[in-house]
């Protein structure tokens, strides 16, 4: 051991109990940030957004950072860099992001989404309440708190830390990618840090090794050249949602698998090693689905549920929207409706194949004298990291520790783009460590945080950043 | 002809003259009836649906009627008799409804909706512009006027007039059958008058004596008990998007014929002589379908568009909504997703036997683990009216003489539930007459009326008063 080394394992007691003793003042500061409505996919809160990272810039620059906030194509991001570096030290590159997911539908809140809480939840546990409480302000806030933590105790982080913030991740990164390679210089590092996933289960913390990708498009059917009425029109002019539902409606087969052509090419079904290690992990219908009220697994049939929701590729509507909607009835054939389609990828899909192939799929289907129009709203394909890199064995180490249980390598069915950016642009692998739950009610109304993962969260930094100082850089 | 017939035929001319030296003043009131915000389908609008009642019971009494507001179960009606009647002369029930459509897509609309106008259209036309120009505030105010017109130049009308007015009608005049029931003692008459419906085009005049008959239902399916992350549990839970758009898109099969088991049953083909009838009136692609922006008719293969339009039954998705909506993107599977769906039915088809077999339709296709919930908005039979009944032969002739070219008698895809109930509660046949065209873009935005088809429609009531004030009394 180092003296270096010695030096923050001695230290290590001082700053977790200085974390514990700083709690309320840690959730002061998140909460003034969970104020903040930086909700990026809404031009409407482009200024809260701003605000947001201006807000994030003056937090981090208070803990000695050089701390800017940079203009991307799109919401800015922010960078900041610790003046004094030690060349012995690892160089980790944290990654964050400040915006939020919208709130829609806000009656289903049971308090304002910007105006956060502490409260107990049925089970009593105490959970914090507001949008980005977990995602991912509350998430990153872990970080940057175990760093004030370090500092404020010692008067050094015991590594080199560069922390980016981007405020675009709920939007799908588009502008970040060119963004992190007009800055390589700055961002250059020895491996990445995210906290945007999740533990395993409330006992069990966990890495996260792979992602799955996300491809989301907008299809826009457009018929006659205004809204009709149905009983004039009805039977001989063409209905958009007729036309729309159709398409969306077969895009799945009886067996649940998606029915586009191609879409499965180049998909590997898991190593049955791993099969066999997930199917003991205990994700059933019964603890998976009986507590968001549904029994049945949806996926394709003859798939484990873990499969389906991991390993597989998936098609969703997130959104769907034509003609009349309010309070009663109109019978009015639209002009036009739209419909908001992601797929979750896996290795060997190629985002920019399945686009296409999509909206094959879907022109195809649109009689001639219609038109349709697409957006692209992203594009990133699925991730998979090595179970072995030093740094990763080191944070696990770390975790176990701190929650008193074996933290688990996990694949996720969720999707972080920008995952890929890194390594493409920067050359950087990844080591994806969070501490949200299941059911933290992410991009849903009434999203929380528990306190303990916000607590604990913190410790966990706390302990990792002393781990990865030790750690080989690679 | 009797001194009474005598002496209308004598006046006529007089009467049309004061329509034509009071067309400013009818449209006057004609545009403070527009500027009443009477959307029936949103309660927010109740208040302005009640004082457009109120308004119209106002204009009517200063009629010399004996004109009173009624409450019904929703909306109120009203009903305005004339004291003094002749016995010798036929008693005709006027009716019409003073509730519009809603509004939206507002943005869509180049003046705002309840601020009437007259403008010329690119062809040259003058319109009139507002919600509910046309349907049905231009059209009730044609008939008003034509009374005014009579009462003014003669003080007294050519034969005994009721006019009821509701306020439910684009909502599925719900309310209104019990109403009738009330109210049968006050609306006894020779038969009914209904001015919400069509010319055959910009010259030539039209007796409406078929209706389609609709039902109008709301599906609702729910899925999770909250909205969900579609990277945490896309593939393993269902989105209730996909299953209502995979029931929606199989309700028509590949030739365009609706899908529901038994949906034709006792549906007859039309008689051989009125199929040729209709494929003589020129209802093309290039005169119906290239005016909004469309070329293919969309209904049954091997049917004539007049067919798909008028004579078939048929099936439209109003409206459906569900999930993120908003600009940008969200990577949400939501907890519910609706849809309106409406039928127009034809003679031989039971409205409640159709809902039962729609609502079997989509329930056989819910997964076990989620709802279905249904709302009904309206359910009535179609209807077929007896070409050869007397008043119906003075009217044509009327209309004839007022357009200067033959009027014709036509079948309407459309629906107006009431004239069922007129004929089942009241005993009584119906005439429908209207002056509205293809184009009035009636419940779309922009809404208009033809300067002409008010004008005309007018001397074309004061004309058809007189005819019929001399014509059989069924």
């Amino acid at each position: 051991m180092s003296d270096v080394a010695t030096s923050n394992a001695r230290q290590l007691p001082a700053v977790l109990a200085h974390v514990d003793a700083g709690l309320d003042a840690s959730l002061d500061r998140l909460f003034a940030l969970l104020r903040i409505r930086s909700i990026s996919a809404d031009g409407a809160f482009a200024d809260d957004c701003r605000r947001a990272a201006r807000h994030l810039a003056d937090e981090i620059a208070a803990l000695g950072f050089a701390a800017e906030v940079r203009p991307t194509a799109g919401l800015p991001a922010i960078v900041a860099t610790l003046p004094d570096r030690s060349a012995a030290a690892p160089h980790v590159l944290f990654y964050g992001h400040y915006d939020v997911q919208p709130v829609d539908p806000l009656e289903l809140w049971r308090r304002p989404p910007f105006d956060p809480v502490i409260v107990d939840d049925p089970a009593g546990h105490k959970i914090i309440v507001a949008r980005g409480a977990q995602d991912d302000k509350g998430q990153l806030m872990t970080f940057v708190e175990a760093c004030r933590a370090w500092k404020e105790v010692t008067g050094a982080l015991p590594l080199n830390v560069t922390i980016l913030l981007e405020g675009e991740e709920e939007i799908g990164s588009k502008n970040f990618g060119p963004f992190l390679s007009a800055h390589k210089k700055d961002l250059a590092a020895d491996y990445v840090l995210v906290c945007d996933t999740g533990m395993w289960d409330r006992q069990t913390p966990a890495i996260t090794t792979s992602l799955r990708g996300l491809l989301y498009e907008e299809v826009r059917i457009k018929a006659a050249n205004r809204d009709l009425h149905s009983g004039i029109y009805g039977g001989g002019a063409q209905n958009p949602i007729r036309i729309l539902t159709r398409i969306l409606g077969g895009l799945h087969d009886d067996d649940g698998r998606i029915a586009i052509p191609g879409f499965y090419d180049g998909v590997a079904d898991l190593p049955p090693e791993i099969l066999a290690q997930w199917s003991q992990l205990g994700l059933t219908p019964e603890t998976f689905l009986k507590p968001i009220g549904l029994a049945i697994p949806a996926g394709e049939k003859g798939r484990l549920l873990i499969e389906q929701v991991s390993s597989r590729p998936t098609c969703d509507i997130n959104g769907i929207v034509g003609g009349y909607t309010g309070e009663g009835s109109k019978t009015v054939i639209p002009a036009e409706a739209s419909a908001k389609v992601s797929f979750r990828l896996v290795q060997g899909q190629d985002p920019e194949r399945i686009r296409a192939a999509f909206r094959d799929f879907v022109s195809v289907r649109v009689p001639s004298d219609c038109k349709v129009e697409f957006i692209d709203h992203a594009a990133a394909p699925a991730i998979a990291l090595d179970w072995q890199m030093k740094p990763l064995v080191a944070a696990k180490q770390a975790l176990t520790e701190e929650w008193g249980k074996e933290a688990v390598l996990i694949g996720s069915g969720a999707s972080i783009p920008i995952v890929a950016d890194f390594k493409r642009t920067l050359g950087l692998d990844t080591v994806l460590i969070g501490f949200g739950l299941d059911d933290d009610n992410i991009h849903s109304p009434n999203e929380k945080y528990d306190l303990r993962s916000f607590h604990k969260g913190i410790r966990s930094w706390v302990r990792i950043l002393a781990a990865l100082a030790e750690a080989p850089k690679g």
